[in-house]
Protein backbone atom coordinates (compact mmCIF):
# COMPACT_ATOMS: atom_id res chain seq x y z
CA UNK A 1 0.00 0.00 0.00
CA UNK A 2 2.95 2.29 0.17
CA UNK A 3 2.66 5.05 -2.50
CA UNK A 4 5.76 5.54 -3.89
CA UNK A 5 7.33 8.71 -6.15
CA UNK A 6 5.50 7.60 -9.05
CA UNK A 7 2.13 7.24 -7.51
CA UNK A 8 1.69 10.90 -6.84
CA UNK A 9 -0.16 12.34 -9.70
CA UNK A 10 -0.41 16.46 -10.32
CA UNK A 11 -4.18 17.51 -8.85
CA UNK A 12 -4.32 14.74 -7.11
CA UNK A 13 -6.20 15.26 -3.31
CA UNK A 14 -5.69 13.54 -0.16
CA UNK A 15 -7.57 14.01 3.48
CA UNK A 16 -5.55 13.40 6.41
CA UNK A 17 -8.16 13.34 8.95
CA UNK A 18 -8.95 15.57 11.55
CA UNK A 19 -7.86 17.39 14.85
CA UNK A 20 -9.86 18.91 17.57
CA UNK A 21 -8.12 21.98 19.65
CA UNK A 22 -8.19 22.20 22.92
CA UNK A 23 -7.20 25.03 25.25
CA UNK A 24 -5.43 22.91 27.39
CA UNK A 25 -3.19 21.73 23.69
CA UNK A 26 -3.04 25.54 23.01
CA UNK A 27 -1.57 26.86 25.95
CA UNK A 28 0.40 24.09 26.49
CA UNK A 29 2.30 24.65 22.94
CA UNK A 30 2.67 28.19 23.77
CA UNK A 31 3.73 28.58 27.08
CA UNK A 32 6.61 26.64 25.50
CA UNK A 33 7.27 28.00 22.23
CA UNK A 34 4.78 31.19 21.57
CA UNK A 35 4.32 33.07 25.00
CA UNK A 36 2.54 35.94 23.77
CA UNK A 37 -0.58 36.91 26.09
CA UNK A 38 -3.00 35.58 23.29
CA UNK A 39 -1.99 32.66 22.95
CA UNK A 40 -1.36 31.41 26.72
CA UNK A 41 -4.05 33.71 28.94
CA UNK A 42 -7.55 33.57 28.27
CA UNK A 43 -8.07 36.59 30.30
CA UNK A 44 -5.87 38.52 28.35
CA UNK A 45 -6.88 37.17 25.22
CA UNK A 46 -10.33 39.06 25.33
CA UNK A 47 -9.13 42.45 24.98
CA UNK A 48 -6.53 41.27 21.98
CA UNK A 49 -6.96 41.87 18.33
CA UNK A 50 -8.43 38.38 18.56
CA UNK A 51 -10.75 38.57 21.43
CA UNK A 52 -9.81 35.39 22.55
CA UNK A 53 -7.29 32.73 23.14
CA UNK A 54 -5.80 31.56 19.57
CA UNK A 55 -3.16 28.87 18.68
CA UNK A 56 0.17 29.53 17.95
CA UNK A 57 0.68 29.89 14.28
CA UNK A 58 3.60 27.19 14.66
CA UNK A 59 1.33 25.02 16.41
CA UNK A 60 -1.31 24.63 13.90
CA UNK A 61 2.03 24.60 11.04
CA UNK A 62 2.55 20.90 14.12
CA UNK A 63 -1.11 19.74 14.07
CA UNK A 64 -0.97 19.63 10.48
CA UNK A 65 2.49 17.89 10.44
CA UNK A 66 0.97 15.20 12.63
CA UNK A 67 -2.26 14.35 10.39
CA UNK A 68 0.62 14.41 7.24
CA UNK A 69 2.62 11.77 8.85
CA UNK A 70 -0.68 9.71 10.18
CA UNK A 71 -2.61 10.06 6.89
CA UNK A 72 0.21 10.00 4.14
CA UNK A 73 3.50 10.10 5.13
CA UNK A 74 3.93 6.75 7.09
CA UNK A 75 2.20 5.21 4.37
CA UNK A 76 4.70 6.27 1.68
CA UNK A 77 7.96 6.10 0.31
CA UNK A 78 9.17 9.48 1.79
CA UNK A 79 12.97 10.53 2.52
CA UNK A 80 12.11 13.96 3.95
CA UNK A 81 11.69 17.62 3.86
CA UNK A 82 14.01 20.74 2.75
CA UNK A 83 11.06 23.54 3.39
CA UNK A 84 7.99 25.20 3.27
CA UNK A 85 6.85 28.32 1.14
CA UNK A 86 4.70 30.66 1.32
CA UNK A 87 2.90 29.75 5.03
CA UNK A 88 0.16 31.98 5.83
CA UNK A 89 -1.99 32.13 8.67
CA UNK A 90 -4.86 33.15 7.57
CA UNK A 91 -7.56 32.83 10.43
CA UNK A 92 -7.58 32.51 14.30
CA UNK A 93 -7.76 28.91 15.47
CA UNK A 94 -9.62 28.75 18.52
CA UNK A 95 -10.27 26.07 21.71
CA UNK A 96 -13.18 23.88 20.30
CA UNK A 97 -12.05 23.87 16.77
CA UNK A 98 -12.09 20.70 14.46
CA UNK A 99 -9.07 21.24 11.67
CA UNK A 100 -8.89 19.19 8.95
CA UNK A 101 -5.75 18.37 7.07
CA UNK A 102 -5.72 18.65 3.02
CA UNK A 103 -3.13 18.20 0.60
CA UNK A 104 -3.11 18.69 -3.08
CA UNK A 105 -0.16 17.72 -5.22
CA UNK A 106 0.99 20.77 -7.56
CA UNK A 107 3.76 18.78 -9.42
CA UNK A 108 6.23 16.09 -9.40
CA UNK A 109 9.78 16.41 -10.65
CA UNK A 110 11.99 13.07 -10.75
CA UNK A 111 15.54 14.21 -9.87
CA UNK A 112 17.98 14.29 -12.75
CA UNK A 113 20.73 13.07 -10.93
CA UNK A 114 19.44 10.15 -8.62
CA UNK A 115 16.49 8.75 -10.69
CA UNK A 116 15.62 6.23 -7.73
CA UNK A 117 14.22 9.47 -6.56
CA UNK A 118 11.98 12.60 -7.04
CA UNK A 119 10.46 15.58 -5.56
CA UNK A 120 6.30 16.08 -4.79
CA UNK A 121 5.41 19.65 -4.18
CA UNK A 122 2.36 19.90 -2.56
CA UNK A 123 -0.18 22.57 -1.29
CA UNK A 124 -1.08 21.80 2.52
CA UNK A 125 -4.29 23.25 4.07
CA UNK A 126 -6.06 23.20 7.19
CA UNK A 127 -9.59 23.78 6.99
CA UNK A 128 -11.74 24.61 10.15
CA UNK A 129 -15.50 23.28 10.93
CA UNK A 130 -16.87 26.41 9.16
CA UNK A 131 -14.79 25.19 6.03
CA UNK A 132 -12.34 28.01 6.68
CA UNK A 133 -8.79 27.51 5.55
CA UNK A 134 -6.87 28.41 8.38
CA UNK A 135 -3.61 27.95 7.24
CA UNK A 136 -1.66 27.39 3.93
CA UNK A 137 1.45 26.41 2.39
CA UNK A 138 3.61 25.15 -0.30
CA UNK A 139 5.49 21.88 0.81
CA UNK A 140 7.76 19.63 -1.05
CA UNK A 141 8.90 16.21 -0.48
CA UNK A 142 11.25 13.41 -1.50
CA UNK A 143 9.86 10.75 -2.74
CA UNK A 144 12.01 7.11 -3.41
CA UNK A 145 10.83 5.52 -6.78
CA UNK A 146 9.03 1.78 -6.71
CA UNK A 147 12.49 0.45 -8.09
CA UNK A 148 15.58 1.51 -7.39
CA UNK A 149 17.00 2.07 -9.74
CA UNK A 150 19.91 0.59 -8.91
CA UNK A 151 18.29 -2.75 -8.70
CA UNK B 1 12.89 50.63 25.73
CA UNK B 2 9.78 48.95 23.27
CA UNK B 3 10.84 49.06 19.54
CA UNK B 4 8.27 50.72 17.35
CA UNK B 5 7.87 50.36 13.39
CA UNK B 6 10.34 53.24 12.97
CA UNK B 7 13.19 51.71 14.99
CA UNK B 8 13.87 48.65 12.94
CA UNK B 9 16.38 49.98 9.50
CA UNK B 10 17.40 47.25 7.08
CA UNK B 11 20.09 45.82 7.35
CA UNK B 12 19.82 45.91 11.27
CA UNK B 13 21.02 42.27 12.89
CA UNK B 14 19.26 40.95 16.41
CA UNK B 15 21.02 38.30 18.37
CA UNK B 16 18.44 36.56 20.19
CA UNK B 17 20.55 34.29 22.69
CA UNK B 18 20.47 30.89 22.39
CA UNK B 19 18.66 27.35 23.57
CA UNK B 20 19.97 23.91 24.13
CA UNK B 21 18.69 21.47 22.35
CA UNK B 22 18.42 18.11 24.36
CA UNK B 23 17.47 14.63 23.30
CA UNK B 24 14.03 14.67 25.89
CA UNK B 25 12.54 17.84 23.98
CA UNK B 26 13.49 16.44 20.74
CA UNK B 27 11.50 13.50 21.60
CA UNK B 28 8.35 15.37 23.61
CA UNK B 29 7.87 17.29 20.76
CA UNK B 30 7.84 14.78 17.69
CA UNK B 31 6.13 12.00 19.99
CA UNK B 32 3.27 14.51 20.15
CA UNK B 33 3.34 16.09 16.36
CA UNK B 34 6.33 14.51 13.96
CA UNK B 35 5.86 11.26 15.20
CA UNK B 36 8.87 10.05 12.54
CA UNK B 37 11.19 7.38 13.81
CA UNK B 38 14.81 9.53 13.36
CA UNK B 39 12.76 12.28 15.41
CA UNK B 40 11.65 9.51 18.57
CA UNK B 41 13.62 6.95 18.43
CA UNK B 42 17.14 6.98 18.88
CA UNK B 43 18.42 3.69 18.01
CA UNK B 44 15.96 2.97 14.78
CA UNK B 45 17.64 6.68 13.95
CA UNK B 46 21.31 4.91 13.72
CA UNK B 47 20.05 3.65 10.73
CA UNK B 48 18.36 6.41 9.43
CA UNK B 49 20.18 9.02 6.63
CA UNK B 50 20.86 11.14 9.71
CA UNK B 51 22.84 8.43 11.33
CA UNK B 52 21.19 9.50 14.25
CA UNK B 53 18.34 11.59 16.07
CA UNK B 54 17.24 14.72 15.18
CA UNK B 55 14.99 17.35 15.71
CA UNK B 56 11.79 17.72 13.80
CA UNK B 57 12.02 20.87 11.82
CA UNK B 58 8.93 22.27 13.04
CA UNK B 59 10.52 22.22 16.35
CA UNK B 60 13.45 23.98 15.14
CA UNK B 61 11.17 26.46 13.98
CA UNK B 62 8.95 26.67 17.10
CA UNK B 63 12.46 26.97 19.38
CA UNK B 64 13.30 29.81 16.82
CA UNK B 65 9.87 31.54 17.64
CA UNK B 66 10.99 31.12 21.65
CA UNK B 67 14.28 32.91 20.93
CA UNK B 68 12.45 35.48 18.93
CA UNK B 69 9.59 36.07 21.36
CA UNK B 70 11.99 36.58 24.36
CA UNK B 71 14.79 38.35 22.46
CA UNK B 72 12.74 41.25 20.64
CA UNK B 73 8.74 40.30 20.11
CA UNK B 74 8.12 41.02 23.93
CA UNK B 75 10.41 44.41 23.88
CA UNK B 76 8.26 45.64 20.83
CA UNK B 77 5.01 46.65 19.39
CA UNK B 78 4.30 43.66 17.80
CA UNK B 79 1.04 43.22 16.06
CA UNK B 80 1.62 39.55 15.07
CA UNK B 81 2.82 38.03 11.67
CA UNK B 82 0.75 36.36 8.52
CA UNK B 83 3.09 33.94 7.00
CA UNK B 84 7.10 33.23 6.40
CA UNK B 85 8.35 32.96 3.09
CA UNK B 86 11.00 30.22 1.86
CA UNK B 87 11.56 27.97 4.94
CA UNK B 88 14.65 25.85 4.99
CA UNK B 89 15.78 23.18 7.42
CA UNK B 90 19.43 23.04 5.89
CA UNK B 91 21.54 21.19 8.82
CA UNK B 92 20.49 18.26 10.93
CA UNK B 93 19.63 19.66 14.81
CA UNK B 94 21.03 16.73 17.06
CA UNK B 95 20.95 16.17 20.86
CA UNK B 96 23.35 18.48 22.59
CA UNK B 97 23.60 21.01 19.91
CA UNK B 98 23.51 25.10 21.19
CA UNK B 99 21.01 26.84 18.80
CA UNK B 100 21.48 30.55 18.88
CA UNK B 101 18.53 33.24 16.93
CA UNK B 102 19.27 35.84 14.48
CA UNK B 103 17.14 38.39 12.67
CA UNK B 104 18.35 41.08 9.88
CA UNK B 105 15.66 43.16 9.42
CA UNK B 106 15.31 43.44 5.13
CA UNK B 107 12.89 45.75 3.99
CA UNK B 108 10.69 48.01 6.15
CA UNK B 109 7.23 49.16 4.71
CA UNK B 110 4.75 51.24 6.07
CA UNK B 111 0.70 50.70 5.50
CA UNK B 112 -0.28 52.68 3.21
CA UNK B 113 -3.91 52.61 4.08
CA UNK B 114 -2.86 52.69 7.84
CA UNK B 115 -0.41 54.85 8.85
CA UNK B 116 0.14 54.10 12.30
CA UNK B 117 1.64 50.96 11.31
CA UNK B 118 4.22 49.07 9.06
CA UNK B 119 5.69 46.21 8.08
CA UNK B 120 9.34 44.45 9.04
CA UNK B 121 10.62 41.45 6.34
CA UNK B 122 13.13 39.92 8.50
CA UNK B 123 15.50 37.00 7.83
CA UNK B 124 15.80 34.43 10.63
CA UNK B 125 18.14 31.90 11.40
CA UNK B 126 18.98 29.13 13.86
CA UNK B 127 22.88 28.67 14.21
CA UNK B 128 24.33 25.99 15.77
CA UNK B 129 27.58 25.56 18.08
CA UNK B 130 29.48 24.89 14.89
CA UNK B 131 28.51 28.01 13.05
CA UNK B 132 26.36 25.93 10.87
CA UNK B 133 22.72 27.70 9.75
CA UNK B 134 20.51 24.81 10.64
CA UNK B 135 17.58 26.89 9.92
CA UNK B 136 16.90 29.85 7.91
CA UNK B 137 13.40 31.51 6.83
CA UNK B 138 12.05 34.90 5.21
CA UNK B 139 9.28 36.40 8.00
CA UNK B 140 7.37 39.66 7.99
CA UNK B 141 5.36 40.98 11.34
CA UNK B 142 3.43 44.14 11.78
CA UNK B 143 4.24 47.16 13.91
CA UNK B 144 3.13 49.66 15.65
CA UNK B 145 3.91 53.51 14.91
CA UNK B 146 5.50 55.19 17.75
CA UNK B 147 3.23 57.74 17.28
CA UNK B 148 -0.39 56.24 16.80
CA UNK B 149 -1.51 58.68 13.38
CA UNK B 150 -4.73 59.31 14.90
CA UNK B 151 -3.35 60.67 18.18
Amino acid sequence: MTKYFEDFSTGEVFDLGEVEVTEEAIIEFAERYDPQPFHIDPDAAVDSPFGGLVASGWHTCAMFMRLFCDGLLFDSSSQGSSGMEEVRWLAPVRPGDTLRGRVEVLETKRSGTRPNRGTVFFRHEMVNQDDVVVMRMVGRGLYGTRHDASD
